[in-house]
């Protein structure tokens, strides 16, 4: 069971002033997927507030798996990926790229996403835009990716897909300088 | 209207050695996306120059966007990029990705433009390659997205795509853990 | 003829207990681009170590291509991109992310590479995955771009494809505002 928080970034939400669907629909997304829900919270824009969460969540209370929503845009009290990219470690750049890649199909406003993916210790965190049409397609990208990606993050080894294997045939599909 | 500048960076267009072509063609594109054209220079491919340039124009000027072209490949004088880090505050990594792998499908050598964007106070900054072609290319992509992206840099909120609203149907259709 | 270099990393190909088929693959697809290899080494998962030898590859070896294999991945262990970002001077990301783009149409995990791509002085590096089949597509997908690449990282200008030239007639097409 993967351990996964939600954390909805919003002036709005936090002040009450917005009903937060995206967090809710993260959530059942989240489930769906296999996690379990350890922590959800409403913050505002606000950076320190959103990095010390980060930090606590990661560091203390043992999450696998951070998904923000709200807060990656360029307005001006756009945030999140600020105080991510001062709590991760390693980047994982390939996951904020294709949320916006597979967006940008369907929407080509989804670019401006600044949204950012790393980790901190053994804690995966992606920063997601905040309307729910980005969680639910958001979330449609990365489920097939995530349940794997932890795996590896908790150091277990996927031999077939990762590893460089002596055994594997389909190197051997490679040979004489020809590349198929 | 929006408040546009546009920085050609060639050491040979600013030795008067080569002619412009590419930000005239830039700031054509630029009028029929609806700007005006509020400076534009010619400079060389000197970091400190860009970086001081680019500072001006967004601090003092009032400029809401700034589009270089020229000086983002991997040529050892090549720096418009590494000047356009110093001076943002906020990257928006999605508009030099959709460029890149939009040109990437005419041409795979586009993906080489280590071009960046990002916002300094109330600018956006975006660099472009040299070429003409990727210019127009460019400005392709561009156009559809930067005048919403600018919107919502000045803190004007896009309802119906971006917030989180308790009142979109499209929310709606996602029920019961099943997801389109 | 592009004088290169490859680098597996990876615990287990240089404690013995695995054999190295990503690298000598690797070699193979370089030699048929036209490179020769001037060095190959295997190394262990440890940063100050791949750091220590990208730098003496570039600085003293005059190693104009680096292509790293292994160490890629969110692991505990994977640090090849942290100590690949401490040695590039210029970060190419385009490189990095077509790399993954292409693989994700193949196998949707190719994202989670945190693989990345930079210039130190006049030597391009560049991180691969890890596996054979990770090898084998990311060099079809570099093979067309390298060459070019490595031209202009030379400093040697590529006239047809970068300059902004006032001869170039696809400029001519765009005119009275009116882009086909």
């Amino acid at each position: 069971m993967i351990r996964a928080a939600v954390i909805t970034v919003s002036d709005k939400g936090a002040a009450g002033l917005r009903q937060d669907l995206s967090g809710p629909l993260l959530q059942e997304m989240l489930r769906a997927m296999g996690a379990e829900i350890v922590h959800y919270a409403i913050i505002p824009d606000e950076e320190d507030q959103i990095r010390r969460l980060l930090t606590r969540l990661a560091d203390e209370q043992g999450v696998e798996l951070i998904i923000t929503t709200g807060g990656t845009g360029p307005a001006p009290r756009d945030v999140t990926p600020e105080a991510t990219l001062q709590v991760i470690e390693r980047e994982v750049p390939g996951l904020a790229e294709v949320l916006r890649m597979e967006g940008y199909r369907k929407t080509p406003l989804a670019v401006i996403s600044r949204g950012v993916a790393g980790i901190r210790g053994r804690t995966m965190i992606i920063n997601l835009p905040g309307s729910p049409r980005a969680v639910r397609e958001g979330m449609e990208v990365l489920t097939p990716i995530l349940p794997h990606a932890l795996q590896m993050l908790r150091g277990e080894e996927l031999e077939h897909q990762e590893s460089n294997e002596s055994t594997g045939n389909r190197s051997m599909r490679h040979h004489g300088g020809v590349c198929e």
